[in-house]
């Protein structure tokens, strides 16, 4: 894993793939399957739509941390399976054959089996709306790692593949954040 | 275009597209690009992120009504030009030869040209965090549409275009909201 820019980081959740988000309790760790996620600007700070419908939203409630790990389509399989049973009676790490890594700055830790790993600080909750806000204060992401196409969740069940990448940095160049 | 019932149309926006936005000051339409997009609820309710640094921030926040037309792969060189000019000095309806199209509960316009579009009405201004709630009120699809491939944005001036679609359903079954 390499150290990523913070800079770079929101380009990591823009494209909207499905995530895994790892928390602690202190004890245990805990994974959750997230596809409702969102840039807020380019420090990053994302939002992240969760509630008391989520194990992991106590922990995460608490402890005010959690890691946000980028799974690509060889571990669809994990993430469907992890986000359709329960940390409250799995514990998802062994059940999914997932390394915990530990993290540099969080307590929640990486997966290693992931293309990258956000870790993030919470510092706001709206509850109104069920929104978390996070910032991300470190990153790494795996270069060496062959498989890099991510996922998107549809909903019904079905999930899209990353398919070709088409540049127009150069249309863009004006409006693009220093150093992207 | 064909009339999409509201409980399917939170799967438009959870895969994550690079969407246009439509509004209307009353007068004249404008148009934005967006991809800080998120899913809030099955109902729909959608976040986005947006703020005074966009021109159509003012019409949105004034008439608390807006359209997400979702746009396919076709129309990339549109998308992008867009996002990288302002409606304060152009009128993008003309300027990227799109046809705006009467609602039918709102006064923004929908995009005929694109694959589905998005009637919605501002329920909440989340200002601190540039945080707007919506609400969808009506949706439309095209299912005649040959190009159906969506892209997602990475932020850095390129684009992933939707590649394989894999199919979960039975795995998930338990987990789907009713009537998807």
């Amino acid at each position: 894993m390499k150290t990523m820019p913070l800079n770079k980081v929101f380009t990591l959740l823009e494209p909207g793939p499905v995530v895994l988000v790892t928390t602690t309790d202190g004890g245990r760790h805990n994974i959750m399957t997230i596809s409702w996620t969102m840039v807020l600007d380019f420090s990053p700070r994302f939002a992240i739509t969760t509630g008391p419908w989520n194990h992991s939203y106590a922990a995460l409630q608490e402890s005010r941390e959690c890691v946000i790990a980028i799974p690509t389509v060889d571990l669809l399989d994990k993430v469907v399976g992890i986000g359709t049973c329960s940390g409250a009676d799995t514990n998802k790490f062994k059940e999914f054959r997932l390394t915990p890594v530990a993290a540099h700055q969080v307590r929640p830790p990486l997966i290693r089996e992931c293309l990258a790993n956000i870790e993030c600080k919470l510092i706001d909750i709206i509850e109104q709306h069920n929104i978390l806000v996070l910032e991300a204060v470190a990153a790494c992401f795996d270069p060496a790692r062959k498989e890099q196409r991510t996922m998107h969740a549809v909903g019904d069940g079905t999930f899209v593949v990353d398919g070709r990448k088409l540049d127009r940095r150069e249309m863009m160049k004006a409006k693009l954040p220093d150093g992207i």
